[in-house]
């Protein structure tokens, strides 16, 4: 759902890119808070799932599932406390998620990193490039 | 202005790399601090619109702006304290003067997240992905 | 070392993508903490200088090193105080081991930002897009 002038997905040849999600559910922002002080890791991943899911549908808006390709790439930013070490964990959430539905297509690079905020206090973001065949 | 064994611009095929911009005017950083404590939302949206601005210019050094089809991605890194939320009105200043000065060829897909420090005490960095006629 | 359902390393056409490196060395993670706080700056640049050496260990398990045509992108993840400034001279660690190594080839855009924690409490993270012959 972007506020602004940007769009959720552009594509360039036979790559896609898809703006940082947030855990979105029915338009609902679920999971938000900080990572190693409000949230559990757990909760973290499945916030993480949700952007996952997110960004699926917002391939499956551009073209259908089956032509993607693969995955190439996610980065996952996790609001979180200094304290806090189980972003790998979190971000999971996503990965598998992405090869639960996708299979070997979904095979991606990835980084993760600790935020010290995250736009309306969500806990979780990822974003996405993906080519299609 | 780079200060090391980089560049600030990158072109392959059709597609222009821009390293991570900070509000510079003039030579001289502007707006620096923290968003959620030292600076308001407001100058945070003039902090991504300097940025914005650094961009373009370094698009124009390289190819003339009408061979630009269109910016592909903008990802926006806001130096935030843990309560901020408006991660979104800030980066709109700098997808807003996009939209202004490019039109239709404007049309992004974007990240913003909170970072604990940046740069030279910058409050905000965006980089950029662009993609040629 | 991928703790997950993701790859070091995908190539798409003549681009690599490398997920974000730790400084890993010999399976141990080197200079762990915050910089601006528990690591010096020259700490911090020994750290992204051995996210660099990952780097291209990971490049080179894909392709033989001479037919790297150029580095395109790296990306500094620094954990830092959030009163740490010195994010270019850290990531000067990576940039100049890369210029050390592969001369013209290694120019870089880059972006470097400061983050509020990362995976296992490392110091740095980077990762990088390459292009090939």
């Amino acid at each position: 759902m972007p506020v602004g002038n940007y769009q959720a997905a552009i594509s360039t040849n036979k790559l896609v890119f898809i703006s940082g999600q947030l855990p979105f559910k029915d338009g609902k922002l679920i999971y938000c808070g900080q990572l190693g002080k409000e949230l559990t890791t757990e909760e973290g991943r499945q916030a993480a799932k949700m952007c996952a899911l997110n960004i699926l549908s917002h391939i499956a808006n551009l073209t259908p599932l089956p032509k993607l390709k693969k995955i190439i790439k996610i980065e996952g930013f996790i609001n979180s406390h200094p304290t806090f070490t189980e972003h790998a964990d979190v971000l999971n959430g996503a990965s598998d998620l992405l090869a639960g539905v996708l299979g070997e297509k979904a095979g991606h690079i990835r980084s993760v990193l600790g935020c010290s905020s995250l736009p309306m206090g969500a806990s979780v973001e990822i974003s996405a490039i993906v080519e299609l065949e």
